[in-house]
Parts: structure tokens; sequence; C-alpha cells
């Protein structure tokens, strides 16, 4: 306890947000405090956290309850929720981060609200036009970030020149890829395709990545994403929530469809059984439980906005990244690097301004 | 031959056209007269078509050789290549169409090109401010037809109106569906939901959807594509041909991780082999070669862009989707809409002039 006065150690979960909430959200914290050691702050109504921890083995375990009433619901107006409930569950999590009691903070309540909670109580990082959704997708071989994921829907080349920036630190921080290769989502690979915003920011992009040290290999198309042809895309929010939903969905389906083969007959059946195991690694290859959550990037700390359906497992991952992403100081570098952007922007109109 | 002199009876097939020309091509040709009674005009390379057509029996088939040397190639620049190569079979093949010497026009070869050419050839529709393309999506159900996938990035409120009265015809007539189900692509369902294009298009589309004759049932998001919700998803060239490519590279990605795990060992290779018949089903509905193209909706005529990889049987069925479109009189119903929608528009306006 000692420690939480000068640096914070613990993670705040908002205990009461997500379709499995209290349940597996709970849950998720005791794997989290058990597998990786992490300290969390359970933030919601104190009797039924209580509840919920005495089914499970909690001995020695860092989870102290920060008890609220109020809970933003999943059918709230985003911003009149945050407005209104000032003490919601969500918002107490995100105000531990702010005032240095926790590293980060995690929900899988109401995605709107807790983008719009984060975005007012830890404020924009000094420089970043919009702060954005950076979404794991899992490809043939690795994770690729999708950025914007559904932030921003109307965006500026400039917001986009900054999305690679953000998504390329927390490629190098949280994946350890080094160097990420950065494409720019368009309907064609030459530099000349692409709607007007896109055309724009791949000359932008073109002319700043050296300066801002990115690796901006070109514009990607669609099936570029799951072929893993590059470890960030960049897009609008527009795009990318399309991008997420269709995603999905299209894995939903093929899955099912594929699922109602197998299970047609006694002979498929036990066919499929045997092909199981390894069915199960393509599937835990597809499972965005494994990632966790979406980080809002761009903003002064740490927050992790967990899928709705989110169960346990996502919930210990949201954790996790929600404490590797304040340790790594991702928020620092992704400011530090707008200032030298800025800097290197500057000098570089210098020289023309004096001809 | 006496027909042809007064209605056409045949579509004309760029025969050099596509990754598999002339063989499969002209395969598709062959098969599309046999099965369908399809009266073919093979445009391209006389005796390179002719050694192809020896090499099947085409007894009693009418398949007439229109020669030509030129060949717009895959990776010619479209609008540039339109122009110098008059002569080139898909130009060919679309002038037999405005001629009224065939019903419609199929090429696989260079799409852009064959936009172009078509759109130079048969010209748009009165009425119609941008043709668009429009492509078969598999579902769980029926075929969902997503329109524009790539001819327009850049849209305004009324092109998407236009796209769905084009492909609210198209699914009436060629697949015969009734009072087609029509969603425009968004990031939510509510009507607040979109980029600014989306917003405005909704408020156009709710006003004028009655008077169109259209089904508007709102805002769909990406998932709603694959599960069958809707049987067209009105969008932005840009955003559909990222939806198209993100398609079939996930999909391609999806059964080959699959695929990889039923090949793995010989024991996983038997149940494999016991799942093959019922799996190759759900293969066969993901096939775009069963869809054969997609129509460029809105010109004057019908013409049928094919994938650079159609084999004979997206050839075939291109050949069947061209006559019908051509016999169904989709680009008179899509003129007539037009027409009806701006009389409507100008009634509407008329008592608040008046005011």
């Amino acid at each position: 306890m000692s420690a939480a006065a000068s640096a914070p150690v613990r993670v705040a979960l908002d205990a009461m947000g997500g379709d499995k909430a209290p349940g597996e959200i709970v849950l998720g914290a005791v794997q989290a405090a058990r597998e990786y050691g992490i300290g969390v702050y359970l933030v919601g109504r104190e009797e039924v956290i209580r509840a919920e921890l005495a089914k499970h083995d909690t001995t020695g375990l860092d989870l102290p309850i920060v008890h609220t009433d109020e809970v933003i619901e999943m059918d709230d107006h985003p911003a009149t929720a945050v407005r209104r409930k000032k003490n919601a569950s969500m918002l107490l999590a995100l105000q531990l981060v702010r005032d240095g009691k926790a590293l980060g903070a995690v929900s899988a309540g109401n995605s709107g609200a807790m983008m719009a909670a984060s975005l007012f109580t830890l404020k924009r990082l000094p420089g970043v036009d919009r702060p954005a959704l950076g979404g794991i997708f899992p490809t043939k071989d690795n994770p690729c970030l999708v950025i914007d994921m559904g932030a921003n829907t109307d965006c500026k080349p400039e917001y986009l020149q900054q999305f690679a920036l953000m998504g390329s630190i927390y490629m190098e921080r949280i994946f350890n890829v080094r160097s990420p290769r950065i494409g720019l989502l368009a309907n064609g690979e030459e530099e000349s395709k692409g709607d007007q915003l896109v055309i724009e920011t791949h000359q932008l992009l073109k002319r700043s990545a050296s300066m801002m040290g990115l690796n901006f290999i070109g514009n990607v198309e669609g099936r570029d994403i799951p072929a893993g042809a590059v470890d960030i895309v960049v897009c609008d929010g527009f795009v990318g929530n399309v991008v997420l939903k269709l995603s999905e969905g299209l894995a939903e389906t093929l899955l099912g469809l594929i699922r109602a083969q197998m299970t047609s007959s006694l002979i498929n059946k036990l066919a499929a059984a045997i092909l199981l195991p390894g069915l199960r690694k393509v599937f835990k290859r597809l499972d965005y439980a494994e990632y966790g959550g979406v980080p809002l990037l761009g903003i002064n700390g740490s927050a992790i906005i967990s899928h709705g359906r989110s169960n346990a497992k996502a919930i210990k991952n949201a954790l996790r990244v929600a404490r590797q992403t304040a340790e790594t100081g991702v928020a620092q570098a992704i400011a530090e690097g707008l200032t030298r952007l800025e800097e290197a922007s500057k000098a570089e109109e210098q020289p023309q301004a004096e001809v």
C-alpha cells in the first residue's frame, strides 16, 4: 500500500460494465491478479462485487473495492450519461487514473460513454488533434492494428498522420514490433488511388514519415489486413468501423456455415472431433478475447475499451494491456513524437520563408 | 441469323481479357451456348480463338468470331488504353452493343479499362449522375448487392440515392427479389450515425424512398452484409472496394488456415475427406464464379465486368447475366425510375414555392 502514495501500482476496472458483468468481469480481475500479479481497483457496487469475489480464492491478491452505486447502462446516451452520472463506475475508474492512483482504466461497458469519459477525464495529449481507437486484428501471422476504429468519422489528413504515429508507438511498445510497417487503407496500391482524404494523406505521410521515424510503406488494400501485410493500417473511423464489423460478421458467418456442416450427421461429427484440436487453434487466433480490448490513443493516460461481450479472459488481457500501456510510456512517447514532428515541420518551413 | 438484323440475340465477349484468357474464356462461351442457348460474339484474335474452339465440340452452337489484333493488357493505364487502342477486343465488344448488334458485353480483362470503355462507348443513361458497380456478395442466405464497389471514390448524397434505385432494380430483375431491402452502410444503426455523406444520404433516402418505390430500411453495419440482413447495401466506391477486398482476403485467409489444419496429418486428412462434400457446399457458396461478374449500372446498355481470375464457369454465368440484364430491361427501368424521381421532386417543391 505504501507504493500507492508515490507511483500507482494498480489498474482501475469498471466492475459493472459489460454484458457479462459483474461475474466474468470480477473473475477477469481475479485471474489478472493471480496470473500477472496485477493489483486491481474494482469499481462498482460493493456488495455485488463482494459476492462475486466470495466465489473465488482471492487469498493474497490485491483487489480493493471502490464503491459507487451509479452505473452507465449500455443503452444510455454516451455524452449525456457522462455529464449526468458523475459517480458512475466508469468515471470513477478514470478519475483514479487522472489522480495518479491507478496506472490505467478498463471498461467493457457502453463503449461510446467510455470513450467520451476517457477524453473528458484524462484529456487529450498536447499536440493531438483527435484521439483514436486502435483495434487489433488477427491475421495469418502477426496481429495488425487498425486505427481509427470508430472514434472519428470525418477526418483530415493531419488526423490520419497522427493516427500513424500513435499506432506505430503502440505496436512497438505493446507488441514489440521493431519499426512497424504502416499502410494507408485505400482502393488500390498506387499512390493515385483513394478518395480525396486518402490521396492527400498519402502525400503527407510520404513527406513526413522519416521525420517522424515512421516506416510508411504506402497504400494497402482490404485484403492486406487479414494477409498480415502490414503491422498498422491507417484509416478514418468510419471505414475502420466497417472493417471491424464486417470482419467479425464474416468470420462468424463462415465459421457458422462450417460448423453446421460438421454437425450435420454422426459421421461428420466424428470426423470433426478428430479435427477439433487443430481447428481450436484457428478459432483461438480469431478470438478477440486474446487481445483484451481497444486502447484509446492520444489521451493523457491509459484507457482500454473492452468489447461488450468480454469474458474473464478478455478482461484479464485488457488489464495486462492497460498496465503495459502505462508502464511502457505510450502516452508520453506520443506527445514527444508530436513535438518532434512539429519542430521538424517548422525547421523545414524556415528556409523557404527566408528565401 | 435472320434475327440479328432486327433485335440482337447474342452477347459480345472479350475473348482476350482475363488471367485465364483465351482458354477458360472461350470455354465459358462454349458452355453458355450449350447450357443456356446463348449466342456469343467471340471478339479477339481469330486464329487464337479458332484454336481454342477446336478443342471443344461446338456443333450447332452460335459462336461467331469478330476478329481484332488489338488487346488492352492488364497493366495498361485504363483511360489511355481506351483512347489509344480503338480496336481493342473490349471496345469492339462494347461497340456491338452500342450498334444494336449484341445484347450486352462481358470482359474479364483490365477492369478499370472495361469500366472506362463501357462509359465511353455506351454512355450514361439520362438523369444518371454516376454509373456504379454492383457487386454480389455471398451471405448466410440470399446474395446481397453492394453498390458502389469501386467506380466512384468521392460521392455526394444524390449519387448514393441513385445507387439505391439502380441496385433495387437490378436485384428485382436479375435475382427476382420482391421489394428488395436497401440498407445504407454506416458505423451504427441509428440515423445519427455515419460520416457527413452517410448522415445526409440517410435523410435523402428517407424522404425520397417512397416516391422512388424503394424499400429503404435504414442504416446497416458491416456485420449485416454477411448476415444477409438486407438485399442491397449502398455505400461510396471507396468503402465498397474495401468491403470487397477485405471479404475476399478474409475468406481466403480463414479457409487457408482451416485447410492447413485439415492436411496437417494423415488422420486429419482422412477426417477432412469425410467432411469434404459438405464443406464444398460452403466453398461453393463463397465462390465469386457463381455470380459471374459485376454489372456497371447506370449506362445505356448491359456491360458485365468479370473478375480477372475468371474461369469458364464465371464467364458462362457472366454471359447469362449480361443477357438477362438486357432482356429484363434493367437500363430502361433505371432511366424511368430517375424520371419519376425527378418529376416527384419537382411536384414536391411546387407547393413550397407557391407559399
